[in-house]
């Protein structure tokens, strides 16, 4: 009986936080979302020095509520699983854990607590309590065409290290050293910064030749940057053709495909399409 | 009598003021966006202090003029709609009110002038004035394409603020105080500013490792970009292709139009496309 | 008969000038074409200090050389061409004599002479010399859909003006001057500065809330980027899309259309395409 | 008999060396590779002054190790290839050879030793032992869209730097000298700095007039970046296209293929499509 009674029990917990279907679900996913955001914020807040000074007190013993809170819902998450260590190992079983545990650690060690910051990573729960890639394509078109690129983009990027520690490289050996071309990985920290045309101006070329090439690289940087959002572009051309605009249907009568969505007979023969 | 004047009046200014098919509306539209133009220019020329010291009485004179000018058109457009209450709170309502009252303001308190700088969001006006988003596109296209676009483009820019939340924070635990990380939202904001390529040099990274995760946050940066454009161009080539795989013809049978070109029956009804 | 002479010598000039198809008229070319880019080049070095200053005589000479051709050239065209003042009131008219005038005045005015920098304007000659539009497309379809897409791109830009006299008042009214915010037209500056994503950093937010409006102007800039992209990139697959792959030609027996360039038989009834 | 010995040698060497179909071959592309990667990771290292100090023997250890290692592979490669000449003469050869030499060199000429940072170039090798070019696209059609899009941005790219030069120009005759515009060739590099969206902000306009043509130049660069993008996503649309719409369809009766999806009848012959 007893049994019973925990069984149900910790079923209705499972329900609870890792459904959204009953009005409790939903509110567990709401207090959840809140509680994140709330712990991010306190971080934030924390970590500015005067603030820290004024209010440590208050972030302090907000920031112990929010650990407690979310050691309960660790802990409920491994009661109500069925493979407790399947959550724990999980990506989301180790977020979940290193945001508790560097505020206990703070007791023991001294500056272990700046590690709670690792909190922020829960934000990526947002993804899932919100359901936002639902919003991003009405199918999974969207993500399709991501995936597709995405070998394509990761051989581009990969092209684009290679690039810069080749000309990274090559400042190093042109740019005199009194300009913040000391050493060549900070060369190709330099070459990173200026293809991608973030341009920090924390080391620039000062030498004629040195400038003359930078000019070279920032203008294949222009012009580079039009081969990931090529691909990108025709990869979800493609699919939105693909799927939007026609479907498999094929008339009975004439066998002729790539039939509108809302085609009801067939564009070349004129036979009802629900024909069988 | 006097009232059907009052009347006659008032929907003869309405037609001045809100529409432009008239002389008189047309030039009201011109002198409007004259006004604004200069007014602007007046804010501007007013921040600048040697200007302002050189030319006082002569900007803060032209500002009452287009001060009382603005007042009286607000005025007029108060007496002249129907439902008064509907513009005085209705956007353009409240930009109209905030560039003109805190000239008056400025008489009773110093230092309030300066908010008159509100003026410039009645720039927005030029864009009702010229009817530029006529120009836009033939059809409404390019606005139902930037629409279907604007969901996904809202996750994706979610995703890149959580992102950067997060790589901010894993810079403050990473690099040290004297480059400028000195708080979690400064460093968040130095992630916002790296991911997005502006890059202005005032944090940036001295320790190796600090350089090192910036470069692999730039190259990311370099491919995430391609996603809002390839959501664009994607949105917006389907909507061409809309227009121009089908036709203007519209069935003789049951009038449902949007026919594909190759199209040889109605898809709707099945009749014949070319009988007549 | 002299009169006769005097034309053919003319209309010789006017070939050997304005055009390529002889021997003479393309040597003309590329000796034009070399004269130009070493004008740039002996502008560009002697604006430079210390060559200017071990060199002067050298590039002195060289540029009396260079200029003297110039106006020679300037003359001949004038003499050549059918309506002299077309010529001398047209674009490259005036390019070719603001790029020989100024060294005469440098005899008369001193500093007049670093006007000769016009010069670089001749380097638009290259194009119309290369021919290098050839190059673009083998059709005109890639200046078509520039064309098409340069009027939305005006209002886009336009749009991208009147968003950064609106941010960059607000920022400045939110930031202190300190960090370089003195006036609304530097604000305006810096708004597209960091629009952009150019990013220079002279002008950055020292404020919390100036770095926080700041990260929101950047990820709009960041989304907003894709619609000029979005524009050009559907532009020019819609025209690639009508031209390279379908004709205009029409099936003489079942009217179908939308061939393929190289088909001989109609794809929906199989009757050949070049019976008439 | 010994001769035939040796041809078999010198074959089982190519196959080695050239080939990866052998489990010997693929062996020595994963050692060249892991080499390759050290030996960049080496020189990276020595360039770090501290890191040179405190290790200075290991590193120089190990870089005469890879030194002599590549030395052989440079032999060995040269022994076993048909034309040595022509490998000696490729690109491949010519950087094979740069990346040992200057480490000998080093005991002749103090300094000569940092060329050694020309191994970086041996990178290049990465994309021809890992293959990548294949994961970039199931089939050709991504380098045939680059092909055709690479003459466009070449065009495209000198229109830009005919712009730099012409608005450097500008700036330069604008600009006072003290915010760094100090010579021609500087102040192009400023334009291209600012045009690709780099904006380092070592050199940044400092005069009203300066700040509002750098402004525009910024918000052409917005506008320009969309061209490169746009030709690039409509050359991979295009050549995405022409496998989407065609189907793998071959004529019964004159074996043409590339018949569009809807075909019913063969465009080259008009014979039916669906005979059998």
């Amino acid at each position: 009986m007893e049994s019973s009674t925990k069984h149900n029990w910790r079923s209705k917990l499972h329900e609870i936080i890792y459904e959204a279907d009953t009005h409790s679900g939903k509110l567990f996913d709401v207090v959840l979302l809140v509680a994140i955001i709330a712990s991010i914020v306190l971080v934030m807040l924390e970590s500015v020095e005067w603030i820290d000074n004024k209010y440590h007190f208050f972030l302090d013993t907000s920031e112990w509520i929010i650990t407690i809170l979310f050691s309960l819902e660790y802990i409920a998450r491994i009661i109500s699983v069925k493979k407790p260590l399947k959550y724990i190992t999980s990506f989301y079983g180790i977020i979940d854990l290193l945001s508790t545990i560097p505020k206990y650690l703070s007791l023991l060690f001294v500056g272990s607590h700046s590690l709670v910051a690792f909190r922020a990573l829960r934000l990526l729960r947002v993804f899932r309590i919100l359901k936002l890639t639902r919003y991003i394509g009405a199918s999974t078109n969207f993500v399709r065409a991501l995936k597709t690129s995405r070998a394509k983009i990761a051989v581009f990027l990969s092209f684009v290290v290679i690039l810069c520690i080749i000309l990274g490289t090559v400042m190093y050996l042109v740019e005199s050293k009194e300009s913040g071309f000391t050493s060549i990985p900070r060369s190709v920290y330099w070459a990173i910064v200026t293809l991608t045309t973030v341009g920090y101006g924390d080391i620039a070329p000062i030498t004629p030749l040195g400038q003359f090439i930078a000019s070279i690289i920032m203008i294949m940087g222009y012009g580079i940057i039009a081969v990931p959002t090529g691909i990108v572009s025709s990869e979800m051309t493609k699919v939105n053709k693909n799927d939007v605009q026609t479907n498999t249907q094929s008339c009975s009568n004439c066998l002729a495909s790539n039939h509108r969505d809302e085609a009801q007979f067939c564009h070349n023969c004129g036979n009802s399409l629900h024909e069988i």
